[in-house]
């Protein structure tokens, strides 16, 4: 995704103009990509402490309000909606750090940050919990239909159409976690007490985890009932979860997606979907987002969520103290914490 | 609730007088009260065992069908729809079973039972695993706002209006569990697993817990910020939750209920949603079902299910099974499983 296409106005305002020119202050200046959604809920407290370059506010390019406004800049505050490519880096040639608000760094360019002696720091693991704890909850409302008997009751229906179909089991169900990393690890965690029976794939084996594990998606699909794709979005998972997988896992199979849409075929998981040859999926994340898959919208055993399951007022708050600490230390020379390099 | 209302046919069909009147066959007779919910999915799979009396297909009142059609009748299988009172049971005298497809049997007129010589069997604790993953489901879509955000993507209002409210964290919440049976110690073991901070108030405190007791629930909700209703309907616990222990709870607070209604106070319930005094709630009962509080249905911080939090296909089959066993137990003489008296 470009950045440029992100949030721009269509003409600048006065205040825009302003808070582009203004630096006449004495905070430490930091461009802003992206935006992160963080700095939209927590944009006037960041700005006690920091002077932020908007480049979304502007009307003109991005890489002309770089070499305009940000060729001296030092830091950058970053989310993974704009790519930190090298291109970038050319047009700000001074900085020397970058803050992202994501745990992934994909979206930035380490090789080249290396290279030109630029710090990386990101958010850590702090988004485990929050996007376990939405997996976990998608997955009960596809097998229990929470949604759509929400939707039942609230049309009044319970009392004119008597009883609502039943649902399927959670507890003692197959799972297979696709990625296990610190949000896989979370989500095992919280659905073995479930009484599921938990296997997964990754990149390698845990040796400290007893759950099974199988290297290749084919044979943990063959394993299991339900996957739940954890895994970051790579070259190699670039949509791994295909329509062979979807049809190894079965007509009574559920998929998750709470990683990144790019690691599901989505044209396949429509198909199959509609064919009723898979039997529901819970989805926070899609290919070409905000567009979503229209033809999913009738289903009930479909839950969607709007890219969200990372976010919390809480996670947000952890988000923003990790960001002001780290621009801190940046711009006082003192250790950065989470750097990434 | 009285059982002549429920599902009471204007006038009775062929169909219907054939099923009352016909017992040429050799199978043994079995008088339905309700009907359970299992017995409309397996009918016919039961009537390959049992010859069933069907109260509710017929157009004479209760009292007048038990006296002409099942004054013989020797088994029930009866739902907590139809409640077996003294007056129910003076009219079928030659009865020495009641088969219940619920675990609770306060329905059931267990001292009259027991005067008469009349056994009781329910089904354990097989709902337990379904009603907590209900319960997690319903708490998780509540903070995280999951049939809500599903609505706004299906309504294809995130390309249009943008970013989603965010919502709140699960782990690491103060959890108040009410009544620590077997349904509780199923939520208790999986919201522990979230890293929830969890307490809980019941009739007694359980020695081998490690989580705090409190003995009175004014002292839970002081402690905690979510309460999950799990404890049976009593005249120790009808209205126990009321505008007291809500306000006690805060504004942060929330309730899930999946028990039953009638703990609620579900006018104080309607009132601190509506004013805000309390942050949502998750509810799969109600005092009145089917009808609902209506004033509830445009809130999107409450999630309402149709009383089906125990109701899978899974256990539906396994209810099945349990039934079919102890019928047939009482039949051939052989002891009953899960008996209560």
């Amino acid at each position: 995704m470009d950045c440029n296409e992100w949030h721009l106005p269509s003409k600048p305002s006065p205040l825009i103009c302003a808070s582009v020119v203004n630096m006449a202050d004495d905070l430490p200046s930091v461009l802003v990509l992206g935006p992160p959604i963080v700095f939209t809920y927590y944009e006037r407290r960041f700005s006690e402490n920091f002077h932020f370059l908007k480049p979304w506010e502007s009307s003109i390019p991005l890489h002309e309000f770089l070499t305009t406004y940000a060729g001296s800049v030092k830091a950058v505050f970053d989310s993974p909606k704009c790519p930190v490519t090298k291109d970038i880096l050319q047009n700000i040639p001074e900085l020397r750090f970058i803050m992202t608000s994501s745990t992934g760094v994909d979206h930035i360019d380490l090789h080249e940050c290396k290279r030109r002696g630029v710090k990386v720091a990101n958010v850590g693991s702090i988004f485990s919990e929050d996007v376990a704890d939405t997996a976990v909850g998608l997955l009960i409302d596809v097998l229990r239909r929470i949604s759509a008997a929400n939707r039942f009751v609230k049309a009044a229906n319970w009392h004119q159409k008597g009883d609502y179909p039943l649902g399927h089991k959670l507890s003692g169900r197959r799972i297979g976690i696709v990625g296990m990393g610190s949000i896989g690890l979370d989500v095992a965690k919280r659905l073995n007490a479930f009484g599921c029976i938990i296997s997964y794939t990754s990149r390698n084996k845990k040796p400290h985890l007893e759950f099974p594990f199988y290297p290749h998606i084919q044979e943990l699909a063959a394993k299991c009932e339900i996957l739940i794709i954890c895994c970051a979005l790579t070259d190699q998972t670039r949509h791994m979860i295909d329509r062979t997988v979807m049809l190894t896992l079965g007509r009574n199979g559920i998929i998750i997606n709470i990683a990144r849409g790019g690691i599901i075929n989505e044209k396949d998981l429509v198909e199959c979907l509609l064919k009723q040859e898979i039997a529901g999926a819970g989805l926070d994340v899609y290919e070409n987002e905000p567009n979503v898959p229209e033809e999913l919208f009738d289903l009930d055993n479909v839950v969607m969520m709007p890219h969200h399951a990372a976010f919390t007022e809480e996670s947000m708050r952890h988000v923003y103290e990790i960001v002001v600490a780290n621009l801190d230390a940046f711009f006082s020379n003192k250790p950065l914490m989470l750097d990434v390099i």
